[in-house]
């Protein structure tokens, strides 16, 4: 007698797939594969040593509190920091009553979609969106409704217009999920006009934003746009942010501002969903942004991946053929890729792997995998020889297709 | 304008309650007050030296690795080491493929009760159990049926006469929650005859066991059982562990060890929930054993835990009413005074907060707060000194109570 699992598995559960960009990392690990799927930080970057010297001062002379349970909403010393971070960001009054440690930005998006979304509860997403996002959302059985972007980000035009229509229907729009600067997986940023838009759309219609936003210090260029956090005066804004992209994802941490009233729901769902934040990386985190160090690490990222992105840029100039186009990204990890709509990157992948290169399918990023002719490409894990090599490969596949 | 939110919180939400335990702990954090409620390990023994030379270790050395993402499942070191630990413990046939890494345990009921609790769903716990798992599972809003407990731990007689009734009437039982060793809060443990009943009966009605199992290795006493996990033959057991009693919570690491189909359901469940636990404190806690370091630190801990444990049973046969009974564990972190049914502890926690004494209320370890003549008591974060002050002030408190 063998177990049954499938009889006692719950319905979210049963549809729940596996990420198409983790299956496919696991295709790619052998290392002849050049890699421009994954979004993962140039770990070359890493401040090992500061963070080696922080970790042992922490241990040895707070280990007692480092090593220790700590309270849900995060260690009191890293709140602090954090609330003089967004304050001084122009987030007005903010308190830190408003701020919450999660696990990372992910377990953000878990908790959000754990206090929102009843099954078959109505949401907005962008698309192309964040998997993981999609993935959260799905796992709390959301039914997704897209709004398309543009190179200025969501088109807000279509997002009225299909907010109107929900509303007529009767329908509790739950929330509203963008991503505003750099977003992953397109590149564009919201623009201004565009986040003034939203937020009155936003008010207007009575539905929350969730601002997931990793990217915003990873501009390399170009003028940086205040967060909808920031410009938002009536507390409808839930903002994400992350120490993936800042620092290490390894330490996972991120935070999450909103209002009052939203963070005491997500401390009670985060009590249930991991206790706490592990503290040890609290208190590493903090102290490197207390010592400093956070400003001059950022400088060296903002650097190393613009110069990796004018790379990536060249080559694509270079190897792919005329019908494709991309965006061009001013800051963040990603650049995207249109193919012609008769090319379906999804099928287009294994010939890629064939080639020894690796990319992440567009169709991933809708929650309906609609799209099958875009392609996302990293430029900050794999090298400069990595990314001029990958594109002359892909380009090459590319050149093949094209009718 | 200000934002309804009530109109957009999800259902699960709004019967979310803070843990009963950390809404009183925030009451305790006066230095006056004598706490013997929480549930946290003495700080004085955390291995800080040691963990401050591996961790400066880690970061400079391994700290692209570190500081990076990690596999959904846990970082391969440590899911080897995990496995070999099991084997030595006598779970057959334990391949990697049957463990994941989790964000400690809390982390392990949340994706326990994410693949498998749909709105509704029954599954069977202990009365009294563990606050974390009760609130884990009703955040999916699961449909709780107790069985009581006695010495011997849960009352299998009971137990199968449940089943049997949830059988004819057609319910399919997700699972049963378990907690075999010292249990929280009654520091009882699961004798073997009972064991081999419960799985008896989990094999019979086909129904999985949840074994949460913390405090197996903090046992100062007695003989020593086998886990259910290591006892049952045909993968009816999803066993949850953690780092946080055996080396430091604020790590925030634990495991599952399942079935294979479990764990593949467990790994996209936590993909969305925070992609993976921390890469940093893996490193850490993987080379804390590797080097040898975990046995030695056991020891003092039982040692410690053990003189703590008879601190609190001689002040409480010295200062507590002859009226008054309470558990003798054999480990673990808790004792569970049964008082006078007479005798409501949720008001008496009032009174002994003006006397500058705290407890957990044993109310909150029921699902529908039935029991309310119940106080746990911890024996592992207060100094000796603080348990003899803490039982006589709470001692006097209930001799003024008895009829």
């Amino acid at each position: 007698m063998t177990v049954n699992w499938s009889k006692k598995f719950s319905e979210r559960s049963i549809t729940m797939k596996a990420s198409a960009i983790r299956e496919l990392l696991k295709l790619v690990d052998s290392p002849d594969i050049i890699s421009l799927a994954g979004g993962m930080p140039d770990p070359n970057l890493f401040p090992k040593e500061t963070i080696a010297k922080i970790a042992k001062d922490v241990f040895e002379n707070h280990g007692g509190k480092a090593l220790q349970y700590g309270a849900t909403e995060g260690i009191p010393s890293l709140r602090e920091t954090l609330v003089k971070e967004g304050l001084s960001e122009g987030i007005e009054g903010l308190k830190k009553e408003n701020l919450i440690v999660t696990t990372a930005s992910q377990q953000g998006l878990d908790l959000v979609a754990k206090i929102f979304i009843n099954p078959g509860d109505t949401i907005i997403v962008e698309a192309p969106s964040y998997v993981g996002g999609l993935q959260a959302f799905h796992a709390f059985q959301a039914n997704f409704v897209t709004v398309p972007l543009d190179d200025d980000g969501i088109k807000t035009d279509v997002l009225e217009q299909k907010l109107k229509t929900l509303k007529k229907d009767g329908v509790n729009v739950k929330f509203i999920y963008l991503i505003p600067n750099f977003q992953n997986p397109s590149g564009v940023t919201l623009s201004l006009q565009r986040r003034e838009e939203v937020l009155d759309i936003s008010h207007k219609y009575n539905v929350p934003i969730i601002e997931d936003d990793p990217y915003g210090e990873i501009r390399f260029e170009g003028e940086a746009y205040p967060s909808l956090v920031a410009m938002d005066k009536i507390g409808n804004v839930i903002a994400l942010r992350t120490f993936s992209k800042i620092l290490a994802p390894g330490l996972r941490l991120g935070w999450i501002i909103a209002d009052e009233e939203v963070i005491k729901k997500l401390v009670l769902a985060k009590q249930a969903s991991d206790l706490c934040s592990p503290s040890a990386t609290q208190y590493i985190a903090d102290e490197f942004i207390r010592e400093g160090h956070m400003r001059k690490y950022l400088e060296l990222v903002r650097k190393t991946y613009k110069e990796k992105k004018d790379t990536m840029l060249k080559a694509l100039e270079k190897y792919f053929p005329k019908e494709v186009s991309w965006t061009k990204p001013e800051g963040g990890m990603f650049v995207w890729v249109n193919a012609p709509e008769y090319i379906d990157t999804d099928k287009l992948f294994e010939e890629a792997i064939k080639e020894k290169v690796a990319y992440v399918i567009g169709s991933a990023f809708y929650p309906h995998g609609e799209d099958k002719h875009h392609i996302r490409l990293n430029f900050t894990l794999p090298s400069k020889e990595q990314i001029e090599e990958g594109i002359k490969r892909l380009g090459n596949i590319l050149k093949r297709k094209i009718k």
